[in-house]
């Protein structure tokens, strides 16, 4: 049993009793039955996903992964690839979005190179990479199977290595120039839609361009030919090598019984591939915003996730999530610290 | 000159220069141009409220606003009056959902009782009740004119006072049995909508009692009707005491130059009264979440506001607000602390 097949086989079912505690709870705090919505969702979810009746805010970490993208010689985006490393020199000296996030949300960051076409050293970065970016898929597969698995299994890695220095809450998160591309032909394969419906403007390119990129993954559909029920097979031939990683990260949380908030578009392409790999994952995701960018809607679907942010968000690296890990939190701390109608003394509705 | 018309003569516009010079500096950091989406527009807006090119996260309180409805006399709502002063006294011993998020967002709460039905006595407490709750609009005017003015007040002074105290972010809450009746009938009243299509279960009626509160909404209208030209009109014939006390506060807000921010269905039909007296008013309030409660996107489009929180709340007390606190300072710590691209040596987009 290689390693993903070892965790997918350890990710069970919530745990429904925690669950019903939960749940029991929420109906006697002083508010309406269900008024804090979402809210409750997420609290009720995570003593499913922890076993916990009552669980409380806890240690957080933003794994970004970062990988380049061979489709980026079609011209899809707008940003050429040297981006990718600068950014992610970017994450490690704090002046990203991502940064500023996870320092306002009190979670930490871990970067992951798993295949930036170009060397990076640094003592913050974890160095994991499989190849200098993709092939451009518009040719060819994008990286070989095993290619793939590699990526997955980096995701795994890091982010047992993160839960077993206390992570309790993992987020994912991206970079990569040229990852919408990937995105977009991920959610089209596993969706079934026509890549139009689910392909967007990524860093901002016009009309023109963007109909260009539907084109290119059309094109990549043609020849690559993935098989929508393998999503290793999708993964190797229009995936990237960081959407593999987020769907080892998730796989990983999940098997843990930690939960993984999932960020934006390409961050639901890795979910997508980890259902795809054990449908029981969704269970152990819980959704951040709704980017601006198509399709994101469409992989949420889905997944059948909600999101709870709607901020025409179109930037990735784990952003999204972490500004809902605040929200995690005040989703927990109103299940834990809120009075009962009893504790309160407060009526109850009338004639009940 | 009466307190409202000083306090109204006195908001003026948003500063443009701080503006652009805080939209020129969104569009240098590491991140394609807008792709913090709704964040760059909460900084920028933010920039002109305060006249600051980078306004930093500062002292915040939440204010709210508790008072009683006589219309609960034609069973409009699931739970008796009672509940708003026992909710009041939840409030002051920091067991409601209201103290938990403003305690997570680092707010402080100050709870005002503008016309509670019972008598009620606290260190914490500020007691400004005009009358012990209102009439019946079903038979007649909710409040006279003068105590429509004089609710409008305390929430100008309340406000003020915050202000005078160091309060930089202020948002609006409610409490009071009975008041999306009256936020429904003034939303009916401001946008010229049928009093079904702005009209809620509240606190969780069924169905029966939610075509009696919209009869009964359809009442009050024929009874009274409240000119729509004139806020206080629509306010002492419809509307709450609490919900002038909301319009008070921002009223005082926009003419003090802070952001505030607007929680849910019962804050909003405060926001139309605000925007009647004075239609600038709108410049100064930040939307929080999108309500459950039906009529809240009919107020909101009405104001020209965007939520950016949808987690099917609908409590009320200043909870969406407060939750939206914590993303306005993750708005305001990215236009300060993101590098720009100079900064971080990033190239730029292709061909640029």
């Amino acid at each position: 049993m290689n390693r993903i097949e070892e965790t997918v086989s350890r990710i069970s079912k919530l745990d429904r009793k925690a669950m019903a505690a939960a749940l029991a709870r929420q109906d006697q705090l002083t508010k309406p039955k269900g008024a804090l919505g979402t809210l409750e969702d997420i609290s009720v979810k995570i003593s499913g996903i922890t076993g916990e009746a009552l669980p409380k805010p806890g240690k957080k970490v933003v794994i970004v992964m970062a990988s380049d993208h061979g489709v980026t010689e079609e011209g899809v985006s707008l940003y050429p690839s040297e981006v990718t490393a600068q950014m992610v020199l970017n994450f490690l000296s704090g002046g990203a979005a991502i940064n500023v996030l996870a320092r306002h949300a009190g979670a930490d960051i871990r970067v992951v190179d798993v295949g930036v076409k170009a060397p990076l050293q640094h003592d913050n970065l974890t160095s994991r990479k499989i190849r200098e970016g993709t092939a451009n898929m518009a040719k060819g597969a994008a990286m070989s199977r095993e290619e793939a698995v590699a990526s997955v299994e980096v995701g795994i890695e890091v982010a047992l290595e993160e839960i077993a220095h206390g992570a309790e809450f993992l987020a994912v998160g991206d970079m990569g120039i040229g990852n919408t591309t990937a995105a977009s032909a991920i959610t089209a394969v596993v969706t079934g839609r026509d890549p139009a419906e689910v392909t967007g403007r990524g860093t901002g390119v016009d009309d023109r361009a963007l109909r260009h990129k539907v084109e290119v993954i059309r094109r990549a559909l043609e020849v690559n030919r993935p098989n929508p029920d393998d999503a290793l097979d999708v993964l190797s031939k229009v995936g990237g090598l960081e959407i593999g990683g987020i769907a080892g990260v998730i796989l990983a949380a999940a098997a843990e019984r930690r939960p993984v908030l999932i960020d934006g578009f390409i961050s639901s392409a890795g979910a997508l591939i980890a259902a795809g790999l054990q449908p029981r994952s969704t269970d152990f995701m819980i959704a951040s915003h709704l980017s601006v960018e198509k399709g994101h809607q469409a992989a949420l679907d889905r997944l059948g996730l909600q999101p709870i942010i709607f901020a025409n968000m179109r930037l990735g690296e784990g952003t999204g999530a972490a500004l809902t890990f605040l929200l995690v939190d005040a989703a927990l701390k109103l299940l834990s610290e809120m009075a009962t109608f009893e504790e309160a003394r407060i009526s109850g509705p009338q004639g009940e």
